[in-house]
């Protein structure tokens, strides 16, 4: 990362053979916009068909170059039915104490489908680039934010292509002043486009800057030379054709913390400063005391006093800052439920959701695994509470071989990353493995079978998961060691005696809603 | 609608019955919910099972006498991964300019679950019975509105009861002091309870009289006796059983307008007052004129005119006070796309979402057919253009046999309460059908047959349609008589010319927008 902050030849050729504003001839146009036109068509069909990948095209370059057009164009060139307009302005109220990655996650195409993103996740970037004097380290890391979040899509079954609309500084003046020209016309100019054409050069180095640091193999700008509307049609269309027919990202296992290879082999380094940071701990579900337990008599009147505590945490003013986020994971039949319902007692219906993690919807399945849960997640002010949760992929995908090793073993990379992004926008996150052992588990399902209201409780599945009982614990202690870090640690609770285990997760989550509300003024605001 | 506002006996000998305070002897008490359980566990199972139906429990009655306790006792009595919390407050800002139901539909359970409500539909007609001096215009048609959806519910699969909690005025007072005596239980008392218990015989008259207007066989109200942990636990188990064991309400083929009998038989009276008005003319697709033609050289002038007006009308800060909504159906090939593309032309990518309906997916087969439309339903400022719409359940759908007659038959009455909604809350709805002729159509197929890149747009799905072109024109002519009301009249368009009728539409649309815009001040607020 000492590389400057400058352009790569690469593109600054591009620009450059942009800015010659080549023009087409008519007749050549025509045939090869007619040939095209077949050509996307039948690459449109072909991920439909086999719908295991979705396409994101960008949006983004000069203004008053025809941006809005090429979804007209794609529009009527493609079938319009499998091609979604994604278009987002500034960011609203609704989008405080989310990430701000929420709004693109949510409206991810399904697979077989294109979506056509404008105002995308390189706002941010963009902005700081148009500062007078970017901060490099800002730059630096909201370049590494859209490098993250497009790995994920790419490794997920999502082609990403970014395009960039460029032109001479004087043909986007003529283009401007023709439109302006004509009261019917003259709507076509956005007023900002009137600021931002005294500012070509500025945004030629925006683009420059924004293009270099971001290119990757699986998710390329590529720049389309503007001035002629042919030129501009026929490069779009050609730019979603080789995204449509793009293989899917080859899958690479990557290397694990044990040794120092980045994740990610090509482009993106995705290490995290702080992954796995436990406090000189070693998570392991084998070095864990099973024999705590509740003094008898202790129970009633602790859970009590911290159902009190907690019913006070949420109804403070200063809750309404941030989401408080619980996920709950833990052998089958460790007092998942029970724990939860202890919580729940002392929230107001409003503002908490039990969210149970069942097998995904075909909506879901459409989508990157981690689609899912971004869809659940609660807004500020607001508890979620994950009966099993994004770990799955970790857990029983991989011990039942659903996710292959390469996609398994590259989610705690992309699980530590979604689980920043949520605390970095003030989410608090606790992640509790409720654990027993292997002599309880049974004894716990025996007694569910031999009870009339419990044996719903239990099922072929609950004895299947038991006898791969060392899979699990080989997969957890994994996760934890991979996706225990300094801001989301796991907080690992013997659940041998479920009314410790009760007490132990309550007060954990209240000493957390007492952290988190200090950081916030009493009157309510951000200190 | 002569009935004065009185409570009915039933309720006031109900609420009687549960201000006697009823306790259950303790063994008793352990024993029948020990049954009630496992009957319960069986019920829901069941209900999974056969994934035809979902419950929805509505929660209401007394304030501080434990409502929200019955939440955690349906989670422990039942399996809590198929029961979900929808928990409202009051209306936020994100809920202006869409009817108060949308975030009801919005949140419906998928079939086999169920959901427990608080802050539920009833919340503006338990306003309204609170002021000093109810409306009772205003009573009535809120008790409309809430029978007219849960008509529409309980048609479509989803099975409701209402409970209302009560208990003595004597014994809520003493509830609350002994809450409130305790540090550690003091939380359970909502400030508001404080008010409210000054209120009873207020709340008391309010719920007896909402019950009435409001109980159908059903969608029943059932009074749970709230004093007693015990009683009030298996009341509400027992209602909730026997919700769940409901069998689907028995299909009834509704008369249409054609003679008087009200839609729906049992309890709500459905009809609507403005239904069918078309000011004389006769909606029928033999009626038209197919020869309608718009002169060479007419047509760009006239469209950049329209565009660029609505350009200016969509981007007028009044549009910031609801939302316009376009229908386009019509025959296959009838040029609803290429009359789309001349619309979204003028509008800017993040002001309008189009949306073509395709088939529903499994999270929108599980719910009531109206509930993909309702969750794609623009917000204020937006367009949201439907290429196809709910109208497919009574044209493919009625057509293929999808639904049966009394489900298509009923939809009529159901669309035009979902249309009705919409506009009584600020939208403007267009519905418009491209109309060609039968020949006209041929040569269309033919031509896309013969292009290289049209001929996606023909499959053998058209050509199957094209034979049943007969029962379309049927169901079409059907659809305009019992849809086109004076809110939300039906625009019948020649396409045999295409030009023809994209000016038809453009103007159409602008001249609606015109309408709707001078509904408000040139300050952006409403008259």
């Amino acid at each position: 990362m000492t590389k400057k902050l400058t352009p790569s030849h690469h593109f600054e050729v591009a620009l450059g053979a942009a800015e010659s504003d080549p023009v087409l001839d008519k007749k050549a146009a025509k045939e090869q916009i007619a040939d095209l036109r077949v050509t996307l068509l039948k690459a449109q069909y072909a991920l439909l068909k086999q719908a295991h990948q979705s396409v994101l095209i960008v949006i983004a370059g000069l203004d008053g170059v025809g941006k809005g057009g090429c979804i007209n164009i794609l529009n009527e060139w493609m079938d319009p039915r499998h091609i979604i307009t994604l278009a987002y302005g500034p960011p609203g109220p609704e989008l405080q104490g989310v990430p701000p990655l929420w709004r693109y996650w949510r409206h991810l195409p399904a697979k077989g489908s294109t979506g056509v993103v404008f105002g995308s996740w390189y706002r941010d970037l963009f902005e700081e680039l148009a500062q007078k004097t970017p901060d490099e380290g800002r730059v630096r890391a909201l370049a590494q934010e859209v490098r993250e979040f497009e790995s994920v899509l790419t490794h997920n079954g999502v082609q990403v292509v970014k395009l960039w609309f460029h032109m001479s500084k004087k043909g986007q003046e003529e283009r401007v002043d023709a439109l302006l020209a004509n009261p019917d016309t003259s709507w076509q100019v956005n007023p900002l486009d009137l600021e931002v054409r005294k500012k070509f050069d500025r945004a030629r180095a925006i683009g420059a800057l924004a293009m270099t640091l971001t290119h990757d193999k699986y998710s390329p700008w590529v720049v389309i030379p503007s001035a002629d509307d042919n030129t501009r049609h026929i490069c779009t269309g050609q730019a979603v054709l080789s995204t449509l027919r793009r293989h899917p990202r080859p899958p690479v296992i990557p290397s694990l913390v044990a040794d120092d290879t980045p994740f990610l082999p090509e482009g993106a380094v995705l290490t995290n400063p702080d992954a796995i940071a436990n406090n000189g701990r070693v998570l392991s579900l084998d070095a864990i005391d099973y024999t705590a337990k509740l003094k008898k008599g202790d129970y009633e009147p602790l859970l009590t006093q911290l159902q009190a505590r907690l019913a006070r945490l949420v109804r403070d003013p200063r809750f309404a800052n941030f989401p408080l986020i619980l996920v709950f994971e833990g052998q089958d039949a460790a007092g998942k439920g029970g724990t939860i319902r202890r919580i729940t007692h002392a929230i107001d219906a409003r503002q908490y959701r039990a969210i149970p993690i069942a097998a995904p919807t075909d909506e879901e399945l459409a989508r990157p695994y981690l689609w899912r849960f971004w869809r659940k997640l609660p807004p500020k002010g607001r508890v979620g509470i994950f009966d099993r949760s994004w770990y799955g992929r970790v857990l029983v995908e991989r011990v039942e071989g659903f996710a292959t090793e390469a996609e398994w073993s590259r989610a705690y990379t992309e699980i530590n990353q979604f689980e920043h992004q949520l605390v970095d926008h003030g989410a608090i996150v606790l992640k509790f493995w409720l654990a027993i052992t292997k002599d309880e588990q049974l004894e716990r399902f025996e007694a569910r079978k031999r009870s009339p209201f419990k044996n719903f409780k239990i099922t072929d599945e609950d004895w299947r998961n038991r006898k791969r009982w060392d899979d699990y614990v080989q997969a957890a202690n994994d996760l934890f060691r991979e996706t225990s870090t300094e801001r989301c640690p796991w907080h690992l609770v013997s659940s041998n005696d479920k009314n410790h285990a009760r007490i132990e997760v309550l007060r954990t989550v209240v000493e957390a809603m007492e952290k988190g509300l200090a950081r916030y003024k009493k009157d309510n605001r951000a200190h």
